[in-house]
């Protein structure tokens, strides 16, 4: 059926029923179908964020999966959360569909969105549909953080050192792989696929960076050295990175060889967190994880730059620099 | 200059400078520029909202200017705000844009959102800005609200009254005006342009509804059948509406003659507040309004039908029932 057959109450309804019942620790009083969503909300400090996915931009039809789509469209905007140190506990889901777009296919976008929901203890509050000519997923979340204890991009200090969470290069090496119909070990076909389509918000992480004390982070959306670019530009502060220490996802090494290391550089989507702390605070860091915490580089005072050079200290100027929207 | 040339941080620094400081009431700690925005919450209900402008759905560029386009794409959120009696407290703004869109055209969309932001008291703490193939202009927004005392779709009882807030069809009027481009007297003209760009969310009244104690109410974006359809289905109770009780927009009579009750009717986007309470409540609300409010029915125990009559009983079909995306 399509979403023009159905109609737009009709998708409502159809959407209310995927969202699963809130859990008790979401204390919502007024869900999806009234003008807005509402919640009691304990004192303290709120936060929020929004992102969209929009076709043409950051999937195609054809390389992604309807329920990977919903997946990702909710884990995008609680990776934000993430790199806040908080803790998401509300959505808001807005979705842009044409009128010919299969019922079917919608209720599997929101299945996406439910598992990613239930798996970080979200509540889907509400939303709103629209019929478009381009699909656009926008995802609003709504978390809960404590004062003093926020990650910000602000906070990086000279002689801190750099850390990320993870592997690089996944996502990009997944998009790759998925556009040039490259053919690789089913394996790493799974890799790649999983960490473009399939990306896990450093949820629990970035609470435990927030803990261990831990001041600056931000989540790699944009690239690794854009996103660090961030950091370096709203803390006033450069950076040098040691690329052989870069932990290159090991799929992408076996599918793209010389070229992994720019694709974890500077490919993006890999939602990992970028952070800097002093050397003491990121070993405290390492033995509390869960998840492997590379150090790859050093907060420098040569303000805006970054510098890259391999463990000998020879220069290296990578093929790209990351993600900008709008940039030719 | 092109967006494109600009770039996507480019363009954040500028959508910044355009967003006033937040005001003292709003206790914003990290506003546009990190992973997410973070207020300090005080305890009680927060509302959330999200609604979006679609090019090519909502707006054209030919009949919405960029000024407008940004003041209505937040006071639409707003006005589902509204229709729960709440307060507005912070938006978060989500621009998609082709990249070849001017750079002064985006400032003056921001323009704007922060001109409904200033109106309404309501503080811009952050939000997305992607490219993409069709102008999106996503707006989520949050509040308060009191429990107990919040306005629902759900709460029409049977012998309740149907009221109005202000006049409709004007924004209906104004569309099929500037479409059809169709000539009208100058101050026929401006009403119904303004009616159709520049929305007033009935924040005020919404308030005011809920402390006289209103308990059932909802925006008229749909058009006034199609949201009272809405108050009927959620409730469970029917309607019956006096056609002539309907306060029809001035400058539609004036301009459209004997389509202007089914323009009042089906028209939408005339964001009035449309409630159901006693005849007692109403009277309550009509002298403290600052608005005309108007009864135009009641609630009846025919669920799911509203019923049209004019004053001497004789039963009205309309031309339309209002606007349902997706339907052809």
């Amino acid at each position: 059926m399509k979403v023009s057959e159905l109609g737009e109450f009709g998708l409502i309804d159809l959407l209310a029923e995927i969202v699963s019942k809130p859990s008790p620790r979401q204390k919502l009083l007024i869900g999806i179908g009234d003008d807005a969503a509402t919640w009691q909300s304990h004192s303290g400090i709120t936060l929020a964020t929004t992102d969209s996915l929009i076709q043409g931009v950051h999937f195609t039809p054809d390389t992604t999966g309807w329920r990977d789509l919903g997946w990702k469209a909710l884990a995008v905007s609680l990776s934000d959360i993430a790199a806040m140190g908080g803790t998401p506990l509300y959505a808001l889901v807005s979705l842009a569909l044409p009128g010919n777009t299969e019922v079917d296919d919608v209720a599997e976008l929101y299945k996406g969105v439910a598992e990613a929901a239930d798996k970080f203890d979200v509540a889907i509050a509400g939303g709103d549909t629209d019929s478009s000519t381009i699909i656009v997923v926008n995802t609003a979340v709504f978390g809960s953080g404590q004062a003093g204890c926020l990650l910000t991009r602000s906070a990086a200090s000279v002689g801190d050192k750099i850390a990320v969470t993870g592997w690089l290069g996944g996502a990009g090496g997944g998009l790759k792989m998925l556009t040039d119909k490259i053919k690789f070990a089913g394996k790493d076909t799974n890799a790649l696929k999983q960490a473009f389509h399939h990306p896990l918000p450093r949820i629990a992480e970035g609470q435990l960076l927030s803990q261990q004390g831990v001041k600056a982070a931000i989540d790699i959306s944009d690239g690794l050295l854009a996103d660090l670019g961030h950091i370096c530009r709203q803390s006033r502060v450069g950076a040098r990175v040691d690329i052989d220490s870069v932990p290159v996802h090991p799929a992408v090494i076996a599918g793209f060889g010389d070229k992994a290391l720019d694709m974890a550089l500077g490919g993006g989507e890999d939602y990992e967190l970028l952070f800097t702390a002093s050397g003491d605070t990121i070993e405290k860091v390492k033995k509390a994880a869960s998840c492997q915490i590379t150090i790859i580089g050093t907060i420098t005072d040569d303000i805006g730059n970054i510098k890259l050079a391999n463990k000998e200290g020879k220069p290296y100027t990578p093929a790209g620099v990351g993600w900008q929207h709008f940039r030719q």
